[in-house]
């Protein structure tokens, strides 16, 4: 499938179907643009009103083009198109481009017709963009079939390039080139993919994938259409060693209603697409301008770094500033070992700093021979990953040889920044130190790209689990169910029974040892508490029965149709912490295990870590590292650590759960996964599994 | 004092003594500034190597200059800075600006020069500056006496300014300078504090709030010296209708450390400084950049604005992107009444959006008439507060008469984002249209300028509150002291009592009703329960017998010098929440009070509020508002609602209780404050009184 790109991508002759010899109106400026950048392939503008266009002699229409034409520019109405597709098929058009609006973003009569466009390339297997769309720049051949004035206001390009511009919108494509361009980034393909009727963004992934010429994919996302497909590519960019930066719009209510009204497209949620982002090697961004930056990174990919920075500056004050915002952003800012220290104290004076920040003060930058032997310190040691030189104009100048050659001699990340004018920044890009002229945006793209440094070390795909089969829950379920099912996958149960009786109840909860739970049992009652149908900390019999009663009553009164099969009585069980553990299907990217710190706290503060399954242990102790709530699991405060290795099994087991289970089962939550000090291990104390809304 | 600082920031006559012909160098750079900007007062350059600089007569020594001298600036060394000072003083010179390093900051001798200093200073009441500072410019006068090459450099002013900068670093004064100055921002004055061994931060911040030419003052704080007089200079510039900007350094540790090590002093907390600005109407930066154009927003502060944001676009995209990072910054972006949507949507095509973002289309961009119908709507709604156009390149051009005319006619804020290259910027910002060129700055600014507006009409001081005299406890003191001082300011208390035996204990526990709560009772031991010392839901006599036991002995274990006084028993009591409310002094701003949710989770996810004492019930409120959590004091998920009023005025009641205490009691910390349904009050479950470390 990826193969029938190329003509739409790499055309060798362009057909323009409502060819204009206006350059403000789309039916003339890729004509112009094709013309002005010398497209070397064959041009075919069709219009029955025009003799000429740009010097060329215009054709009547597709049928009478002398040569093979690869693709069509479609620049027409709406309703037009599938007709005009179907002759352009006819003539042996092998693709086409749609830029006309009208179809399923219009409602009405546009899904009509967008629903005959998909059922024409269906049937046709013509590759077809858009529609809506802004169209393609090849800048490699200059095939131009965008209507963007910014290829005439933008730097032009010299030579070939290496960066690829991949988005759901044209204002988006447009706006990020005229940046990206600006900072002098060589851009291999420009594609705007519009509706996505019949071509989705993860098939264009999948082109630059493996495109010879791209190595670095900046992508605007909305909504993914096929993510499984998008996975695929992003494993293939992984392994080509190229590298996906990615904006994804609707990370908010507001942002996701603004896409949903745009593409009549549902946003997926923001949290699983941003752990998805981080597990497929994809680095997130949030601007444009920032997007621009990352890529200029990127290019420095060869280089070694990490999320270890080391900040050199000639004043105490710009050291503090960079350090509150590197730090705030996530990264570290490690004290330097006392014998590198002992190195800079023997050049910087009193009044600088040797931590880190290094403050080497105004006098020393004009000392070009100890600069230097700072920089080649920084440069070997062990104890950081990257080295942020921030100094404004001159006093970058005065440090720019040595910084430049010692960028050469090193494979660690050089980064400049400089808030004045400084006449050296070209020399130092050419010696592949990054500059950034604004403090703000230094930070915001090196904050990211330097974690995804050290993710990349770390990153791993779990192997695919054996899932032994266990028998599938009849769903709905109730918790005995559930717990028998989970607990087919490794995962501890805390004590409990079901209980018919009050009677019943105050047997099990004798038998398990007071203090006990008491909680109401049923397939059709998914929150239970909600419900009024648990009782926590029953001390004695008396208490077992006034709760059977109550959660019984409590039960029935809000949800009278529900099905009732008794309580269950569970002994009161202490631990370190309780965790929430879920994993469900999501719509975009299918399996996904979240986990948190059980308790309403939790959501307030939403500190949960999300992954697309399966997971192995060593990404759930990643996940339950993320959490800011680590801490209490690993002897907050004098208190005893959690059992992680036993937690870590048991969100690996619900996982498998999810995967093992038929397509009707939609979820399966542990909640709370009750965790004991470290060597007691982790118990369920309650599992609920819910099957999939028909 | 603030008279004094006129010779120092408006002299009529400035001597250079350690003057120099070499513009390169610190006694020439001024002299080259004041000749090249025309400074029209007495110039006088003092060395006795020299006949003549800068075409000038250069003078032996300060005693022969002619003239009277306003003002002296030390080019020469740290040692001969004093007796300079006083050959100064003798001659009559009334202010001095000591450049040289080498004093406290370097340690060692360089104390023993400050102290000189400083003695001499207080005792001739010459108002000096520095030392270690790099100077000042009155831009209104171009008196400059900055060795500063950024006034060479960055574009050159014409006319009177109303901006000044204020830093405590040199480099931070010269890169804000730069920018602001690229962004056209017309400065008054441009001031670098240096050391302040005699004049502080605050001297010169009451120094602007008196400056008739001054109205927004750009501040760089690594560590206020005198924070009641800071209060007072605030309070000043918020009554003369001015505006502090201000950036904090050290707001994390490695920051705190760098300005440590940079200034020989102290960071305060950064929690404390954000809640301390916004009492006093400071709007906190967090970078250079960002800075410069809050300064540039804050010239625009007539018009009317807050945090409900209307965002129009050409772009669906577009429009997303920015409601994410709005959003994301804590702007709201409300949907338009339905009128003003019905209005809108006269004009906006189906597949455009009229609820917010507005998405007019990139045709409708083309109809002025509607634009400017759209406009018009958008700077009357009672909806929203703030209108931002986010159009790149001709797309804002096309736009630009409407806005421009628009934001004349009305006093609402009207904000354009342009990310490519639109013609009309500065026919815009003639128009009072703000106009920014990078998204993210974009919202780095507008965020915080917004919240600001916003924040602007509801702030208010607390009236000083009627402290009744309570008698003051003798420190240390135990929980029983505790509970009896705050209860006289109003707090009501959990019924507790204090029980010397076992047998006492388990009289008051049947008394107070179980289950209860028994706890260690001691003036010395402040953490109870970290020193095993509090036992929880003990159901009966004979657990409360076994608790007794325990928690006695696990104190003693804990802390084998404590005094115990017994322990105390108390009901356990249940209710909607726990808070955490405490007040301490802080170093800088004095008594301050901190609110939390109860728990180690407010600790682990930093969820408090803070406020400068005194607070009314008004401000306790805005304080609880403040909290992630306050959601769960708010009926939470149909839960009943926390009893706010008595929260509040148990708030109000522990800041009182303070700062009515003598100032060796440090800190009074009610922890936890159980919240009740509301009409059910509040009770103090747990106080505690510390003295100050002597």
């Amino acid at each position: 499938m990826t193969a029938s790109l190329e003509p739409l991508l790499n055309p060798r002759s362009i057909a323009l179907i409502g060819a204009s010899s206006n350059p403000g109106r789309i039916g003339g400026m890729p004509l112009e643009l094709l013309t002005r950048f010398g497209y070397a392939g064959g041009i075919y503008p069709v219009n029955p009103k025009y003799q000429e266009v740009f010097g060329r002699r215009c054709w009547p229409d597709i049928e009478s083009v002398p040569q093979a034409v690869d693709l069509a520019v479609l620049a027409i109405a709406a309703a037009e198109v599938t007709p005009m597709l179907r002759r352009c098929h006819a003539k042996g058009v092998r693709a086409a481009i749609v830029y006309a609006a009208g179809f399923a973003e219009a409602g009405g009569d546009g899904i009509r017709l967008q629903d005959e466009l998909e059922a024409f390339v269906a049937e046709s297997g013509m590759a077809v963009a858009g529609p809506n769309c802004m169209g393609f720049a090849n800048l490699n051949t200059q095939a131009h079939t965008a209507f963007a004035s910014v290829f005439k206001t933008a730097p032009a390009q010299d030579g070939p390039g290496t960066v690829s511009l991949l988005t759901q919108s044209g204002n988006v494509c447009a706006a990020v080139y005229a940046i990206a361009r600006r900072l002098g980034l060589p851009f291999s393909h420009f594609i705007n993919t519009g509706n996505e009727a019949c071509l989705d963004f993860s098939q264009y992934l999948e082109y630059l994938a493996a495109d010879p010429r791209t190595e670095i994919v900046l992508g605007y996302i909305e909504q993914l259409r096929d993510g499984e497909r998008f996975v695929r590519a992003c494993r293939e960019l992984e392994r080509q060693g190229k590298l996906l930066i990615a904006l994804k719009a609707g990370t908010t209510d507001k942002g996701a209603q603004a896409v949903q009204s745009h593409t009549s497209a549902l946003a997926g949620d923001r949290r699983v697409y941003a752990a998805a982002f981080r597990q497929l090697n994809v680095i997130e961004a949030t601007d444009f301008a920032q997007m621009a930056h990352l890529a200029s990174l990127a290019t420095l990919r060869h280089r070694t770094a990490g999320k270890r920075v080391a900040v050199l500056t000639m004043s105490g004050a710009l050291g503090a500033i960079l350090a509150d915002k590197f730090i705030g952003a996530g990264l570290d800012l490690p004290d330097l070992p006392p014998e590198l220290q002992a190195v800079l104290r023997g050049g910087i004076p009193d009044y600088g700093m040797v931590g880190n920040p290094v403050d080497v003060t105004g006098n020393v930058v004009n000392d070009p021979a100890f600069v230097r032997t700072v920089l080649q310190a920084l440069a070997t040691t062990d104890a950081i990953d990257a080295v942020v030189v921030y100094a404004p104009g001159y006093m970058l100048d005065r440090m720019a040889d040595a910084l430049a050659d010692v960028s050469r001699q090193h494979r660690r990340l050089f980064i400049a920044i400089d808030t004045g004018a400084a006449q050296s920044r070209d020399a130092l890009r050419e010696a592949e130190v990054a500059v950034f002229e604004d403090l703000g945006l230094a930070v915001a793209a090196l904050a990211p790209y330097l974690l995804w440094c050290e993710a990349r070390a770390a990153r791993r795909q779990a192997p695919a689990p054996r899932l032994d089969a266990a028998p599938a829950p009849t769903l709905p379920c109730n918790e005995t169910d559930a717990r028998a099912y989970v607990a087919a996958f490794g995962l501890p149960q805390a004590r409990a029974a079901a209980a018919r009786s009050a009677d019943d109840a105050v047997r099990d909860a004798r038998l398990a040892g007071y203090p006990v739970a008491l909680k109401i049992l049923s397939p059709d009652i998914a929150h239970k508490t909600e419900a009024g149908g648990v009782a926590l900390n029953l001390a004695d019999d008396e208490a077992v029965r006034r709760a059977h009663a109550q959660v019984t009553e409590a039960a029935a009164r809000a949800q009278p149709d529900a099905r009732i099969d008794g309580v269950m009585v569970q002994k009161m069980e202490r631990g370190v912490a309780e965790l929430i553990v879920g994993a469900t299907r999501d719509p975009v990217f299918g399996p996904v295990l979240t986990v948190g710190l059980g308790g309403v706290l939790t959501e307030i503060y939403q500190d949960t870590s999300h992954r697309l399954l399966p997971v192995d242990e060593d990404i759930a102790l990643q996940m339950l590292r993320e959490l800011k709530a680590f801490a209490l699991l690993d002897g907050y405060r004098g208190k005893p650590r959690g059992d992680l290795a036993a937690a870590c099994r048991s969100i690996v087991a619900v996982g498998n759960a999810l995967l093992a289970a038929p397509a009707h089962v939609a979820e399966i939550e542990v909640n709370p996964l009750l965790i004991k000090e470290a060597g007691q291990g982790v118990a369920v104390l309650d599992a609920l599994i819910l099957p999939a809304t028909p």
